[in-house]
């Protein structure tokens, strides 16, 4: 029996599988997200992965249900996985906003899920960093939410080297379309020819920029000119002021596919362009109210951050840390005597805080050392019967192959402060 | 548009909603759980929520689909959210048990999903805390695994008077019925009626032993008379020489209901009784085989422990700590002069790891400090402007209400000796 196509099984590192996925590296992204969130002051919120349908075709239209996994559910209900958080955040934040002083400034790992046809290395589940802000509607809340953005990045060792955030406007667009077309119907079909204008043939985003009357050339001119609107240069400065100017250029040609962006809209690239987008959001203030059922007006903006390309790109750059099982102890028992009063060291050991391992049955004394070695243990400790009847242990440091005896009562004092003095590195 | 029923929203604390649920506490087991099996040197995985039907009924046999949220995707492959981690554990260890050195201690903390019929409090969701052993067929095993489960509910602070395991065995009962009834293919029927029978009338199961050949006296005489077999002795000697004593009792009134226990089998309940079991488990070395087709013969045990009811264990208990929001600092804005410069201190204090708050928006004076004081900032900062063009900083403790002001330059190391010397408490 095996798993079904397009998911994944996060196995402990390292990964058996040559997909690679494991629990430890996916871990590892979910405490960067988390630690760089809360120093944000970001609260962490999560909702169901099954909701009702009927949550993700008002925001995105029926067309959206050929992509979900739906079902009716025995009770009847439409009901569908989660494709993206951002409608059941909106349907949180409609029935509880009022509990909450603004701005809110929130976040979620969630899993989500998609039917998608299956392609190579495309998936049917991602995990996702999502973070919003509700409740202001300056720029400063922009930048704000662009900053996380790219600091969640650097904190996984990515550099401005590595990356940047192509930032747009739909206000600029907006702009742009008003004052050469009378006819605002056509202006989110105009979005969308601009959405596909770096993957489509020149001459079919020229056939269809023709019929809603522009030119290739004038939107291309508009994309080159990059000329920042005001509130995209104040987002500038502001980055600019925290020391991340260099992760964010003006870039028209990002517009953002989604129907309910509002105002600045960017997304995340490697800079060797090698990748699809690592991360994607922007401001969307009539969210709120249409999840509502216009009962609650408050400006919402947010981003996702996807795991899987971000993986990609973590792996090509080789910025993850080693997974490899590493343990502080071995407790080695080679007189089965002394099991038991062993069992009772291992206990003290991990109530100090160490990742302690020993024999679960009786085992050779070579095995147990290989043991040991194979998981990488600091040291190997052995509880020893003194003729006087008393108890001593002797530590070995596996790598510098020192050793010291002490009597045992003394053990878990001097094992917690080596370890103190050397702390355990990025592997777990 | 309201949540599913029987689904849960995790929102920031403190909860909005009457059921209390947020996305802190959940957080705050899931930090425990990791911590502790880290400590017993467990590893994490995790797998698909959605897999194929045929791995549960497997596993279950037919009669589970009634509970089960089961459909047909859009490649007409029958699939189901899992209820239970082990069939995916079973076939993830089935595939690449060749791998990991033996034994395997590895633990995950999946939601699972069951459509069970709507109840007060009942949930169709929650999450569990799994543990396993692979590999290992010795009771130190068995042992190993309790002292976990002990561990994690003493490290969210219950105590021996709060809770107890009841520790019984498939082998003890399986004695007990050979020696008295010949006719081993009605094993399974009386382990069920020994599985109900503490929530069954007493002539009800008094009807159905007799069918079977035996008398509710003798079964309740083999149940007070709690004699540890030979294998539970020895798990009882090695808990008690970890110090656990207090937590476990032999307990043959105990048997678990699932078919595919072999072993020692135990479940973890409360002492009031207020509450159903916290947390069950037990040896199941024939299940690995099962799921692999024979292919893979693999002793195996674990335990899954679910969120609901321990999370309702530790609200009567009080053992929650505070949840409300809580930052290290708050940087006033009074002059909007000084934003960008704000800003510059702001963003270095974060990437000092202080959790640091400010207006995203020019902001009334008082507004700002009122802010501060709900979000319970530890210091409120100001940047201010000299008369020489300096910049010094004004840094006020908002809990004893002490100031000091430094040059700006010496703000950063200043505010994180002081952090240092006054870490955050358990609230976040």
């Amino acid at each position: 029996m095996d798993r079904l196509p397009g998911f994944r099984d996060f196995y402990p590192a390292p990964a058996p599988t040559a997909d690679g996925w494991t629990a430890d590296a996916r871990q590892y992204l979910f405490d960067n997200w988390r630690e760089v969130a809360r120093r944000y002051g970001f609260r962490e919120y999560d909702g169901p992965p099954l909701e009702s349908l009927e949550l993700f075709t008002t925001k995105s239209g029926d067309e959206i249900v050929g992509q979900l996994y739906n079902f009716n559910d025995k009770g009847e209900r439409a009901v569908a996985l989660r494709p993206e958080m951002t409608p059941t955040l909106a349907r949180m934040v409609a029935a509880a906003e009022r509990h909450y002083r603004k701005p809110m400034k929130w976040f979620a790992l969630p899993q989500l899920f998609r039917y998608e046809r299956q392609q190579k290395g495309r998936l049917r589940e991602h995990f996702q960093f999502n973070a919003d802000i509700f409740g202001e509607s300056s720029p400063g809340a922009d930048a704000e939410l662009i900053a996380l953005l790219i600091d969640s990045l650097r904190s996984l060792k990515l550099t401005a080297a590595d990356f940047r955030i192509r930032l747009s406007s739909r206000n600029a667009w907006h702009d742009f379309f008003v004052q050469r077309c009378p006819v605002t119907d056509r202006e989110y079909d105009f979005y969308q020819v601009i959405d596909k204008l770096e993957r489509e043939a020149p001459e079919n985003s020229e056939a269809k920029l023709r019929a809603l009357g522009f030119s290739l050339e004038e939107v291309r001119g508009f994309i080159q000119a990059a000329q920042p609107t005001a509130e995209l240069a104040r987002i500038l400065d502001d980055l600019a002021a925290r020391g991340l100017a260099d992760y964010v250029t003006i870039d028209y040609g990002v517009i953002r596919g989604l129907a309910y962006y509002t105002g600045p809209v960017f997304e995340a690239f490697d800079r060797s362009g090698a990748f699809r987008a690592i991360a994607g959001g922007g401001r969307y203030d009539q969210l709120v109210k249409l999840i509502s059922g216009g009962r609650i007006d408050l400006p919402g903006l947010g981003f996702g951050m996807g795991d899987v390309v971000l993986t990609e790109l973590l792996r090509a750059r080789k910025l993850f840390p080693g997974f490899e099982p590493r343990i502080d102890l071995f407790c080695l028992i080679e007189n089965e005597n002394l099991r038991l009063e062993s069992l009772t060291l291992v206990h003290q050991l991990r109530e100090a805080g160490l990742i302690v391992e020993f024999p679960l049955a009786p085992t050779k004394s070579d095995k147990q050392f290989k043991r040991a070695l194979e998981l990488k243990a600091a040291h190997t400790l052995r509880l020893e019967a003194m003729p006087d009847a008393t108890r001593t242990v002797l530590v070995k440091n596996l790598e510098s192959r020192e050793e010291f005896r002490c009597p045992a009562t003394d053990a878990v004092a001097r094992l917690v402060q080596h370890r103190r003095e050397h702390p355990r590195g990025p592997t777990r």
